[in-house]
């Protein structure tokens, strides 16, 4: 009676596993076959979060990886950064797909894991499957892959604006990426630190040079253009709802028009729904509550030196919305069902 | 050398602690003499809350009676319900004068106490000689007391604008409050429910009827005017900075005009530096930042019901202001001396 | 190829119609066939708000009456108040059915329209053919209206909360509805009050008795129950970004149950795929974005005395959601299509 | 009875004119004498601003030059630029001493002014003699000036945070500024695009390059460090109530230690009241309500490159506080008079 692929959200109470239900919830090809959080019962999932009442009945419960693997055929894990590489051996042992949101998959530098996760690797054999999910630049082996690495929320607005120009040989010695993101990037936590009166109206810069999406973005760029870049990343929490926004500062290594960066855009993104190629620079409200990135940029009159910005909302295209595109794209769906 | 006052703030990194602290900096008959909140060891007050940098160079540490009472002439208790009583007696043997801004020696009613705080009164000697510390209301008991029991936030907003009122028998059985605060009236707490992301846009009704608030209400009214009310007060919290407004029902048992209420708020009020009675309903944001209790009201065409509007700012006039408003008044020194 | 229903929405620019906009865009039996707005020129709608870049290539132009009828099959008005009814009796004329987004076709009593709009009514023939389009009361004139009234945001936050008890014949006399709203309720005008410094972290109330609401409530519950109510009605302005959330207080004319007042609702709204009952008050954030109304109630351990609130979205359920509805109900379509 | 100085506001209701007034009216050295904006006829400035209500009884009228001059010894012109500047000749020939807070004599390079203001420059006599209002680097100048040119926003802010690096020489190549600042920088102006909507949980970057503030920030460096800067300038509107946050990104000419970056900040602002080194970098709360500069930065691992950051109040520091800080520098009494 029901083909629906039947889909397991490990981590459903955080603020991506809310926002993954709240999209399945509306895809036509899905239906949520499991709920883990931890919580001492099993509880309907709309009296943790009422704003889901009326919309599921589904209940979350403390993981029950039996039961999970049992009911589901493609698992979401939204679980903090070193919990999910402990589970997905075995679900890869039961053949199941998995798109892994933690940071766990993203990085092969195992090196850099420890530096910047501050644990060792311990899944080195999956890790090396594990395929990083962008679907504007890795859709080829997003469509066969077992394991997605889902792209960390600053990332994925960075590595977007940078990859097409870095990759035409453009862009000179170093880029400045001044990112600012909304505090629900920073997970759903009990700290007096995202307090209501600690955030509303409040704005500053953190973890200067050694953010731990810092080498991510760095090494999924050269992976993909054989290029380096000096890169100088600064992420600002701002006291807006949602979104992330980054100003990227570059330089070309030559004089170059306004037409041929937009030439250049188009070529590497014009098949790619979810890209919004703008005239000018973008406003953080005209993406959120969907899966777009959209980019834009403006050249100085010396024609060398350029700021590209990108915005996306850090929950959708961010996390929820790239990690259903993967799945799309895994299962050969359009790649934009039930995403828009 | 110096002649100011010194004064101790207990439970000074809670939010209205934080507000006596910035308001007594500024006030210049007062000198800080000792701050205390739970803290593992002594730190500097602009370490917790870099906002005072070059402000204040007091430190804040564990409480330390002995130590508070010899360096203090008066105390300003910003500690929680409950354990304002536990410090009293012995300050008060001390000769030290108090300022409690706890609910402790609101209510004289021990039973309403029990009632809706949950706990025995533990010190009904002293809540017998405390003062309900509402100026407007009770000044010259305010000038002669030894502990001043600091009115609750919206008690303030509400007993200001119904007093005169109901003082002038005008008003006829029911009345409705309908009051909207910030989230700091809560307290500084690392609880989810206070987290940017569940109070920025939101509002909601809460603890309708049963209130705490509402036993001070009613006591404090037939106290000051003998007169009973039916009271329906229903608090809510609204994603605002600060503030609170408190939107007020009454009908009156007779036909009466605009112009005869207004001169009923001129005569309780006229002398009052801090009320500002207003010709049309007041607006949030005009009281924010001050001592000020704005009160507004329209008369329906049926001459019978009315509709009165008080705000303050919370942490203020409802709290921290109200306070040094009170010291200024037990002090002798004008009223409205290093708040305006 | 194509066998959807072609939509017209005149007035496309206001909160209210862009919102028309985007739910039908993304509605599956809908084709906008036709935008208008007051611009001097032919002008892409995403060009208007680039947040509908690439999910529509739209175009908005000055109204051309002759063309818009000629493309489409209902009209969405979401034209000032006093101009749809100069249109409507020509797009009547032609056949075409109209879900009216202004308060033109609301009121039958046109003293009363008189009197709060300041206008005579131009078209008393239709003014009675319109049916007033809350679903949750009249779906079955809905079904075969040709004109639709669509009711106005404050309207269906409280003749939802309101109308079972009304209709049961519970409610005593007087009923107080302190309603708060986002400021996009006043329309998208250029105006320093609507400036963000007035709006953000302010509060207040407005026309208190007096709101254009009003006759439309009282009439309304008139109607359906044969009841009268002694109505005050005090709006505010909240410095929220969406949603009305409205706290009535109610008297019952004895003394009655929980349960009782909950089989009562459910009675009523066992069918309405809209309308969540919930066991509690309800928080306005959790009908943001959706087409439900929320409704809690507590009642006083009198048995008598009862808050009720309800919570919607201004601009979905209380204007371009519930016009869909009706929509989707004169179609015989599901009453949720494309709302969910 | 009364030696207080008269100050006169002309451009009394702008955001900076509203704050001037705010400042002068706790200041124990000055007495508001007259205040001017465009009104009809002459209103009590608390009817335009009810907060002020018992705070002034204050008119604001249209400008009559000769009636503010009979009765003021300073003025604080909050004019439109361009429009001080036709202002300024009488008022210096009358002998009055004169704080702009327009752009109009900040820069004296007169293409420039005309490249980025549109106007041809109408008084280059005192544009010579104006002196550039930013106490932390010009006091003595200050001191002895008739007219001061009142610097912008961002200009407070980012010269004061690149100052004594470029004065040391220590700064190569380029300097990359992203700037943040609320909606307020912008002037009060009924305009769609600074209504609540657009600008809460919004977020985007303008005028890239090109910002008017660029050669104010240029020309003033280069003054008073003989150094020349590539400056990339890049602001941004966020959704926060006040506040200018500055992000700075730069490379020393050598490897150096953060020790010695604190020496030299510390060895240029050790006198300065209103700067506020920091261990780490600001928050923007910190500062808001105050005329603080809070500076810091975090120095990479590399030794070369470095983030500075630097926080301010737009309207304080970033106007309002900075002129009243200079008026108490031309009449020689402590810098931060009323401004605490």
């Amino acid at each position: 009676m029901n083909n629906k692929i039947k889909v397991a959200v490990l981590g459903a109470t955080g603020f991506t596993g809310e926002m993954l239900v709240e999209i399945q919830l509306n895809h036509p090809n899905v239906e949520i076959s499991y709920l883990a959080s931890r919580t001492p019962n099993p509880v309907p999932y709309h009296e943790l979060f009422p704003r889901f009442y009326k919309k599921t009945d589904l209940y979350c419960e403390n993981l029950n990886l039996d039961k999970a693997v049992k009911n589901s055929d493609i698992f979401f894990l939204s679980l903090p950064h070193t919990v999910s590489m402990s589970i997905v051996p075995e679900l890869l042992n039961k053949k199941k797909k998995i798109i892994d949101l933690s940071a766990d998959y993203r990085i092969k530098n195992i090196k850099e894991y420890k530096k910047y996760y501050k644990t060792f690797h311990k899944d080195k054999i999956n890790l090396k499957k594990a395929v990083y999910g962008l679907p504007e630049i890795n859709k080829d082996l997003i469509r066969d892959a077992d394991i997605i690495a889902n792209p960390g929320c600053y990332p994925t607005a960075v590595i977007l604006a940078l990859f097409p120009l870095l990759k035409e040989g453009l862009i000179k010695d170093k880029v400045i990426v001044d990112a600012k993101s909304a505090i629900t990037g920073a997970g759903r936590k009990a700290v007096i630190d995202y307090h209501y009166s600690n955030i509303s109206d409040n704005l500053w810069a953190y973890k200067p040079f050694i953010h731990q999406h810092t080498p991510e973005i760095l090494e999924i760029l050269k992976k993909n253009t054989s290029k380096n870049i000096d890169l100088i990343f600064v992420p600002h929490v701002v006291g807006v709802d949602a979104g992330i926004y980054s100003t990227i500062y570059i330089s070309f290594n030559k004089k170059i028009l306004k037409k041929e960066i937009n030439s250049i855009y188009k070529k590497y993104y014009k098949n790619c729904t979810f890209i919004r190629l703008l005239d000018g620079l973008p406003k953080l409200k005209d993406v959120i509550g969907t899966n777009f990135c959209d980019i834009g940029f403006v050249l100085n009159n010396n024609g060398e030196d350029c700021v590209v910005a990108s915005s996306i909302d850090n929950l959708i295209k961010g996390a929820a919305g790239a990690a259903v595109q993967n799945m799309n794209i895994m299962k050969g769906w359009p790649e934009s069902l039930g995403l828009l």
